[in-house]
């Protein structure tokens, strides 16, 4: 991927140097000409909002360990982190369902649900700021919360640590996967172990092939709705490979707007300021049309009407029909299959007498 | 390995002859043909009882089509066919757990609790009769219950039936699956293509390589242990490839005897018979290390433990410390790999606007 990325920005001038020769000798059939050249223009255009999906999601893409990634991958379908010994990361972020569970908001412990919809793990890693609320720096520190936190995991630090020293498969892989540490069972690593796993979470679209360089990527409606997502100006907010994920808006849904609900605070409860009230994380849209239902509560099962809503609500402007049907096949074209060894799921160690027992009431 | 194992199978006669020859003309030394005819011994005791494991679980060994096998392995992953959306068979019956949940009893709908503890997947197929309590004959029909059960996945055939018919993608799986079909979306359907992914989901042990010929499959405790196994009397109802799952035999556990709780009625629950009561499916070891908690009730978290009271309550006898050593160890060269297939979780396909919203309340 990455050599044939670079044959093809090397190649670019040359291309665009002859298409302006061939234009000037008028050596070509004027249709073809005209249809070639609005292509180039419109990946040009959106090379510069979105750019290409990097390999994995390291800072420098400099990959970790092999081990430790597979730690990771251990820990993140590990329902033994859980107090009830039921729950792991990949009971509400599935990969059979595109790293989301489809529901409105999260069941957890003891089936009491979640306050907002899960957002989907797959690409998270590439996102500026974890949670919704961005009240976490990145994966590694995000992974750490749901295990914590009442109504997801219900667990502790003295409960995860308790386990995972209990079983000595797990010990040796954390010295493995943290060479030189004394004491590597440590709650941090267990954020470093699956927030590495998680680094390498990405999928690749229709849509990145096509911004990769692929002309034929796209098909005519996919080309259109491009075109319509840039020009009616969805690219004020969902930037970059990950169309999104990068910067805040403000975003009321429907049902809190008509008083339904009590509106979510949003960034608001993790920062206190006052200016960030209903401000959420722009969602990334690579494999929106897997990812339902939208909007922070989970209220929205439609992504037409998700895309109405938020044309209305943000950019104040009504689709057309042709335009949102464009929009909807564009949405079709950032679905990316999950990558084959984060499926593939680890044969998780077994207890020992010394493992706490699962607590389920 | 079928090659294999009928060469071994045809060799035996003129090897036992060989070494029948070697042992009159004394051309050996005495120890080294004591220990191999001990060996031979053994390992031909032990057929007898085990049997090899087969290479899938289909009646005549005719595997299904991979496309009816691919169709179960999504519907063994597919949430959507529980009420809440959140609960599949690979909740309880987990490949990165040996295919169980390791839960004195399983958490199902609205958090509440199974009345047995759940058995594993693994080899189920190979089981004379389904349920601790035998009363589902086949795979294909164990596997729709737990979905209607209303304290596991509480949903409706017309439930599953309305989600599948509602995405295309399902509809045309089982057009290929059962082809010839008017209306192959039936409960029924779903049913047999669970059940015929179950049928490959088979593990290979040590111990069955021993079976098959190889005499250092087993090491010298393993060999002390199956030994004792067979010494002892646990053949007599721990037996075939499987040891166990093909005969009930009357249990209670030291909470139900001790009158803790109410002793669990077993096979009587199935058949209504008097002499039923308390009996139960003798479990398959098969995994037994990776598969605790132990008994119906799921209250015994030791493998050392549930032997000793085994032995007692069902052979009257108490073991020395090296005769349940030696269990234990035999207990582990009874453990092998889920297919790599099995634990590959599919992309499920995407709900569509006629698919029935989860309903978690």
């Amino acid at each position: 991927m990455k050599i044939r990325k670079r044959i093809i920005t090397k190649a670019f001038p040359l291309i665009s140097a002859a298409a302006c020769i061939l234009f000037l000798l008028g050596n070509c059939n004027q249709a073809e000409r005209g249809e070639d050249a609005a292509e180039d223009q419109l990946m040009s255009r959106a090379r510069n909002i979105f750019g290409p999906m990097p390999e994995n999601a390291f800072p420098d893409g400099k990959e970790a360990s092999e081990e430790l990634i597979e730690l990771g991958k251990m820990l993140y379908y590990e329902p033994r982190l859980s107090k009830s010994g039921l729950i792991s990361c990949h009971t509400c972020h599935n990969f059979g369902l595109a790293g989301v569970d489809n529901l409105p908001v999260s069941v957890g412990h003891l089936w009491q649900k979640g306050p907002r919809n899960a957002p989907t793990v797959l690409n998270a890693a590439l996102h500026r700021l974890q949670f919704l609320d961005g009240r976490e720096p990145d994966v590694e520190a995000q992974a750490l919360m749901p295990i914590l936190d009442p109504v997801e995991m219900a667990s502790s630090e003295e409960h995860v640590l308790s386990v995972l020293r209990s079983i000595p498969e797990y010990v040796d892989r954390f010295s493995t996967a943290f060479p030189g540490e004394d004491d590597p069972v440590t709650y941090v690593n267990v954020g470093v172990a699956i927030g590495a796993f998680e680094r390498i979470l990405l999928t690749y679209s229709a849509f990145d092939s096509f911004i990769k360089g692929d002309v034929n990527a796209l098909t005519g409606e996919e080309r259109d709705g491009l075109e319509t997502f840039m020009s009616v100006g969805c690219t004020a907010c969902h930037v970059r490979e990950t169309l999104g994920g990068q910067t805040f808006a403000k975003f009321m849904t429907p049902r809190e707007l008509s008083g339904e609900v009590e509106p979510d605070l949003g960034r608001f409860d993790a920062t206190g300021r006052e200016e960030d009230k209903h401000f959420f994380k722009v969602p990334s849209l690579l494999n929106v049309v897997e990812t339902y239902p939208y909007f922070h509560d989970g209220s929205e099962w439609s992504l037409e009407a998700a895309i109405t809503e938020v044309a209305e609500s943000q950019l104040g402007i009504e689709l057309s029909t042709k335009e949102l049907d464009d929009l909807v096949s564009f949405m079709h074209a950032l679905s990316g299959e999950v990558p084959e060894y984060a499926r593939l799921i680890p044969a998780l160690p077994a207890s020992t007498e010394n493992t706490p027992k699962p607590v389920f009431d």
